[in-house]
C-alpha cells in the first residue's frame, strides 16, 4: 500500500448494510463479513461505522488500486506531450495532474470505485452460500457480489461521501464568503463536484457578473426622467439588452472552452452507442482495412444511414407528440385559468382558483415529465448526455407554456403596460422568494423527519430509559440527507435540472418583457447573487454529495437560452407597438415600420454576432493544434513501422 | 527509375524559356542547358519542345521522386488504419490511394513539383556564373536557381500542363456528354482538377438537380389558374421555396462531407500562421512540457489573446470601411442611376445613360476589388483560404448593391408587380445570355489574338516566303491560352470566384423576388444546365489547366447563400404585402398580421431546420471516430514507452 504514502485518499464511498441484531462475530459465512473481506482483497481501505439502525462501510482506495483499475477501464487521459492516451500505471509520470495536484479527477475516481466494487465476481465454479440474519442465499458463478446483495436487501444503498476537509474549506471560502460577490473558487468546485456542477456555477457567476450592466441600465431608466427623449429610451434599451444577451452567450462559449482547457479535459470521442450496426469485432487493423474495400463499406454505410434517418424520424415523432400535446392539452387549460381569473370578481374565488390551479399543475408537470422520460427511452440517443438534452427540450416546452402563457394573455388582452408590470413584479418577487424558500426548506424538513424517525425508533427499541440518543457518526447524517435529484424524475437528470430551469425561466421573463419592466434586471441580479450562495449551501450542507457527471458544457440549456433571445426580440417589438400605438391608429407609417425594421436588425445582430466572436479562444485552439501536431510527429514513424511489421507476420 | 514502371507519369508542368537565336549547343555555361541538367539531376524526366518564339521544357516526375519529396515536405496522408500520418516512402503501402488509383492527388503532386523545382539551390560556396544570349549573371550561394532565372527573364513562365488522355476522356464523358443532364464524373474531375474545382461542380450539379422542383412548381403556377384559391397560392409557394432552400443547403453540407470522406481528405489541421507569437522553437517535447508550466503559459496565452483581438479589430475596421464606402459612395450612385432612368423620357437618352452606367460600373468594381485586396493584406488572416473568404465577403457586398439596388428601387417606387416582373425578365435573360457570351468569347478572342501575333511575328522574322506557319506543338497552344483567373484580380482568387459570383447573384435574384416572378426558377434551372456544360468546356478547352487548390468546401459562398435566404424571407414578405394590399388600407388586421407571422415562422424554419439535419452524415462521423479510436489504441503504449525512454536519457 505504498500508494497511500504518495497521496492522501479520503473515504469517498459508503455502503449501507442493516445493523444486525445478533452479533455473529467470526462466522465466515456472514455476508457482510464476506463482503468486507472481499473488498479488502481488491485493495480497498475500509472503515466500519455502526449507526443507529444501519452499519456503514466507508471505502477509500490507495492511488495504486485506482491506477490499476483506470488502466483496466482504459480511461483516456491527457499527457504532458499533448495527446490523450489510455492510462497506464507504469507510465504515470506522463499523465497530466488535476489542478489540485491529484492524478484522477473526482469523476474518474468515482468511475473506478464503481468498477472495483461491482467487479467483485464469483470466480469459482460453484455457488457460494452466504448467510444474513439466518437467511441463506447463493452467490452464483459470474454474478457480481454487490448486485446480488443489493437484490437480496443486504446492501441498502451505495453513495458518495463528503470529504470533510474539502467541504469545510469550500463552505468557508465559497458558500459563506460574502465578500466575493460573484467570484468563486471554480477549480476547487471542479475537483470536489466534477465538471457538470462546476460548469453550472461558472455559468451562474458569469451570468450574474454580466447582469450588473442591464441591472444598472434598468435602474437608471426607472430613476431618471429623460424629458422629450423619453420615447427613444425604451427602444435603445431594447437594442442594448439584445446585444448584451447575444454577446454574453458568445463569450460564455469562449469561457466554457477555456475552462475545459484549464481542466485538461478534451471533448470525449463519441462512440455512438445508438447505432447497433457497428458492434462488429472491428477492433483489429486488418478488419478495418477490409472494411474500406468497396462492397462491405457500401453496405455498412447504407445501414448506418438507414439507422441515422430512423433515429431522426423517431426523435421527430416524439417532438411532434410533445408539441401537439402541449398545444392541444396544456394551452387550453392555461388559457382557461387565465380567463377565469380575469372573469371572477370576488377575491376569495380568485384565491381558491389559484390554489386549485397550483395543485393541478403540480400533477400536470409530473405527468408531463414522466411521459417525456418514457418517450426518450424509445429514441436511439447516442449517449446519456444526449438523452438528457432531449428530455430537457421536451420538459422545457411544458414549463415555457406554463410560465409565460398567462403573461402573454395579460399582455394581449389588456394592452396595458401597468397591469403587465404588476403581474411581472408579482411573479418575479413572489414566485422567486416562495420557490427559494420551498426549495431550501423541503430537503431540510425531509432530513429532519428522517433523523427524527431514526432516533425515535431507536428510543422505542431500547425503551425510553437511556435518555437522549443522538446521531453520532457523520456518515449516518449524510445517509439521512436527501439526494440531489431533479423534481421530474431521478433517472436521467440530477438537481441541476431544476437550477437551470429556474435560470432559464427567469431569463425568459426578464428578456421577453424587458420593455415593459426594465427594473426586472435589477431584481434578477439580486436574485442571482442569492441563488449562487443558496445553491452552494444546498450542495455542501443540505444534500448528499452528488454523483459526478462528465458533461462538459451546459448542453441543451444553451440552445434554450438562444431560443429565448429570439423570442424576446419578437415579444419586445410587440410590446413597443402596444406602448406607442395607444390609440391603435398606426399604419405602416413611421412608427410601425421603424419597429419592424428594428426587429429585423436585431435578428440580424442575433445571428450575425455569433460569427464575429469565435467560440473557442485562439490560445485554446493553438494549444490543441500544437499538441496534436507534436504527438503526431512523435508517433508517426513508429506506427508505420509497426504496420509494416504486422503485415510481414 | 523503377518508380516509373509502377505508375504512368504524364508531363504535368512546363517551363517556358525564350527560344535562342544562336544555337550554342554544348556550352555548359548556357543557363538553359544548365537548368535542364540540374532538373535531370534531381530526378525529373524532361522533354524539350521548340515552339515558334519560345522553348518549352516539359517536366514529369517518377513516383519515387515525388515520394521522396513528399516525405521531405512532411505531407500528411491518410493511412489504411485510419490515422493521418506523415508520408514515408518506405512505408508506401500503408497510405491510402486516390480513387483513380494513384498515390498522390493532383494537388499534392503539384506541391511536390513546386518544391522540387524551386528547391534547386546553389550549394557551393562560390557564385556560379551563367550565360544567356551573351548576357552573364551570377548564381549566388543559397539562391534558388529558378527564382534567379525568373528575375533575369530567362524563365518566362511555369504552368501546369493538361494531360491529353484524361482531358479527352473528360471532354467526351463530361463536357460533351449531353445525355447525363446533371450527373457528372465527380471523382474524375477531382483527380484532374483538384478539390476546389470538383467541389464547385458537385455543388453546381446538386443545385441544378434540386432546382427542378421549384422550376416545375413555378411553371405550374404560371400555367394553371387556381380560381378562388389563387390568393393562397403565392404564400404557399413562398413557404415551399424557403423550406426548399434551407433544406438544400443543409443537405449540401452533408454531401460535401461525404465527398471529402470519399476523397479520403481530412480537414487539415490549421496551424495558425497569422499569429506571430508562436514561432518559437517549440518543436521538441521538452519545451512543450515547459510551456505548460504556469508562468510561461500565462504569458503566452495573453500574447495570443492580444493578437486574436487585434486581428478581430483589424478585420472589423476593414469591414466597416467597406460597408460604409458601399453605403456612402455606391448606394447614392446606384440610386441616382435608377432615378435618372425613371425620369428620362426619350429612349435614346435612356440608352446612353445605360451605356454610361455600364462603363462606369466596370471601373467601379475594379477599384472596389483592388481596394478590397489591399485591405485584406492588412488583416492577419490565418491561411490563404481565410484571406480568400475575407475578400469574397467584401467584393460580394459591392456586387450585391450593384445588382439589387435598382430592383429594390423599382419594387418600392412603383409597387407594381408587372413592372418589376419585366425588369426581372430583362435582367435574368439579357444579362445571363450576354454575360455567358462575354465570358466565353473573351478568352477565346484573347487566345486567338495571341496566336495570331505569335504566328505573324514568326512570319515577319522568316520573311513571308515559307508560306503557312502553324502552331505545331500542343504545349505552345496551351501557353497561349489565358489563365483561369478572377476578374477582380489574380492574386487571391481564381476563376471560380466569377462562377460562384454568377451563381449567388442568380440565386439572390430568383429567391428575393420569388413571389413576383415564380417562373424565374425555370429560367434559372435551364441556365444552370447550360452553365455546367460551358464551365466544363471553359476549363477543358479554353483555359490553361488551373493551379490546384486544396480548399475542401465552398467556403464563404455558403454563408452568402444563407444570408440571401434570410434576405429573401424579408423581401418576399414585403412583396406579398404590396401584392395584396393594393389600396394600402391594411392595418395590423388579418392580412398584414398573417404575413408578419408567416415571416417569423419562416425565419424559425430557416434557423431551426439546420438543427434537424446534421451537417455530417452518421457514417462519415463513425468512420472518423472508429479510425481515430483504432489508431489511438495502436500507438498509445508505444508513445508512453518512448516518453519514459526520453526522460531517462
Amino acid at each position: 500500500m505504498n500508494g497511500r504514502n504518495k497521496e492522501h485518499t479520503a473515504f469517498e464511498i459508503a455502503i449501507v448494510v442493516p445493523r444486525r441484531t445478533f452479533k455473529e462475530g467470526d462466522d465466515i459465512c456472514d455476508s457482510v463479513e464476506f463482503l468486507v473481506s472481499e473488498l479488502q482483497k481488491v485493495g480497498l481501505i475500509l472503515e466500519r461505522v455502526t449507526g443507529l439502525a444501519d452499519e456503514f462501510i466507508k471505502l477509500a482506495a490507495p492511488l495504486e488500486t485506482l491506477g490499476r483499475v483506470a488502466a483496466e477501464l482504459q480511461i483516456r487521459k491527457p499527457t504532458y506531450f499533448g495527446m490523450d492516451l489510455r492510462f497506464e500505471w507504469d507510465e504515470v509520470e506522463a499523465f497530466v495532474r488535476q489542478p489540485d495536484g491529484s492524478l484522477f479527477s473526482w469523476c474518474e475516481r468515482f468511475r473506478c470505485f464503481h468498477h472495483i466494487i461491482y467487479g467483485i465476481v464469483n470466480r469459482k465454479e460453484s455457488v457460494v452460500t452466504l448467510k444474513f440474519e439466518g437467511k441463506e442465499f447463493g452467490w452464483k458463478p459470474g454474478e457480481p457480489l454487490l448486485t446480488m446483495l443489493q437484490s437480496e436487501g443486504v446492501v441498502k444503498q451505495i453513495f458518495p461521501l463528503h470529504d470533510e476537509v474539502k467541504r469545510k474549506w469550500l463552505l468557508r471560502n465559497w458558500a459563506l464568503n460574502w465578500r466575493d460577490l460573484t467570484r468563486q473558487p471554480i477549480d476547487e468546485i471542479y475537483s470536489y463536484f466534477g465538471t457538470k456542477i462546476a460548469t453550472y456555477f461558472a455559468f451562474l457567476g458569469m451570468y450574474t457578473r454580466w447582469m450588473f450592466f442591464p441591472a444598472a441600465f434598468g435602474l437608471t431608466l426607472q430613476l431618471i426622467d429623460f424629458g422629450s427623449w423619453q420615447f427613444l429610451v425604451l427602444p435603445f434599451f431594447f437594442i442594448c439588452i439584445t446585444s448584451w444577451a447575444v454577446l454574453f452567450f458568445q463569450f460564455w462559449k469562449r469561457k466554457n472552452s477555456a475552462l475545459l482547457a484549464r481542466w485538461r479535459k478534451s471533448y470525449p470521442i463519441e462512440v455512438d452507442l445508438g447505432y447497433k450496426v457497428m458492434d462488429t469485432g472491428s477492433s483489429s487493423v486488418q478488419s478495418s482495412v477490409e472494411l474500406t474495400k468497396k462492397s462491405g463499406a457500401d453496405k455498412r454505410k447504407k445501414a448506418i444511414q438507414r439507422a441515422e434517418w430512423f433515429g431522426h424520424l423517431l426523435r421527430f415523432r416524439n417532438d411532434a407528440i410533445v408539441i401537439s400535446s402541449i398545444i392541444c392539452l396544456q394551452l387550453p387549460f392555461e388559457l382557461a385559468y387565465a380567463h377565469l381569473y380575469e372573469v371572477l370578481v370576488s377575491d376569495v374565488m380568485k384565491f381558491g382558483l389559484t390554489a386549485l390551479y397550483l395543485f393541478a399543475i403540480q400533477y400536470f408537470t409530473k405527468i408531463g415529465g414522466k411521459v417525456s422520460v418514457k418517450l426518450i427511452k424509445y429514441e436511439s440517443n447516442k449517449s446519456i448526455e444526449y438523452r438528457a438534452d432531449s428530455l430537457v427540450y421536451k420538459v422545457f416546452g411544458l414549463y415555457f407554456m406554463q410560465s409565460y402563457i398567462g403573461l402573454f394573455y395579460h399582455a394581449l388582452l389588456h394592452r396595458n403596460i401597468m397591469t403587465l408590470r404588476q403581474v411581472l413584479i408579482q411573479r418575479l418577487i413572489v414566485s422567486q422568494v416562495l420557490q427559494k424558500l420551498l426549495e431550501n426548506s423541503i430537503p431540510y424538513l425531509k432530513y429532519s423527519y428522517r433523523k427524527y424517525t431514526a432516533v425515535w425508533k431507536k428510543k422505542h427499541e431500547c425503551g425510553s430509559s437511556t435518555g437522549k440518543i443522538r446521531l453520532a457518526s457523520r456518515v449516518e447524517k449524510e445517509y439521512l440527507k436527501p439526494i440531489y435529484s431533479a423534481s421530474i424524475g431521478e433517472e436521467v437528470e440530477d438537481g441541476l435540472f431544476d437550477d437551470f430551469l429556474d435560470l432559464t425561466l427567469q431569463f425568459g421573463m426578464i428578456m421577453m418583457f424587458a420593455c415593459a419592466f426594465p427594473l426586472a434586471f435589477s431584481f434578477a441580479a439580486l436574485n442571482n447573487i442569492m441563488e449562487m450562495r443558496t445553491d452552494a449551501l444546498k450542495l455542501l450542507v443540505m444534500f448528499r454529495r452528488p454523483v459526478p457527471r462528465p458533461a462538459a458544457t451546459i448542453g441543451a440549456w444553451l440552445n434554450i437560452f438562444q431560443f429565448l433571445i429570439v423570442m424576446s426580440i419578437c415579444t419586445n417589438c410587440g410590446l413597443l407597438i402596444c406602448l406607442y400605438d395607444l390609440e391603435g391608429k398606426w399604419r405602416m407609417d413611421p412608427g410601425l415600420a421603424a419597429i419592424l425594421i428594428m426587429e429585423h436588425i436585431l435578428l440580424l445582430i442575433k445571428f450575425g454576432f455569433s460569427r464575429f466572436v469565435p467560440e473557442e479562444p485562439a490560445w485554446v485552439k493553438q494549444n490543441r493544434v500544437i499538441n496534436a501536431a507534436q504527438a503526431q510527429e512523435m508517433c508517426s514513424k513508429q506506427i508505420l513501422r509497426s504496420f509494416s511489421g504486422r503485415k510481414i507476420e
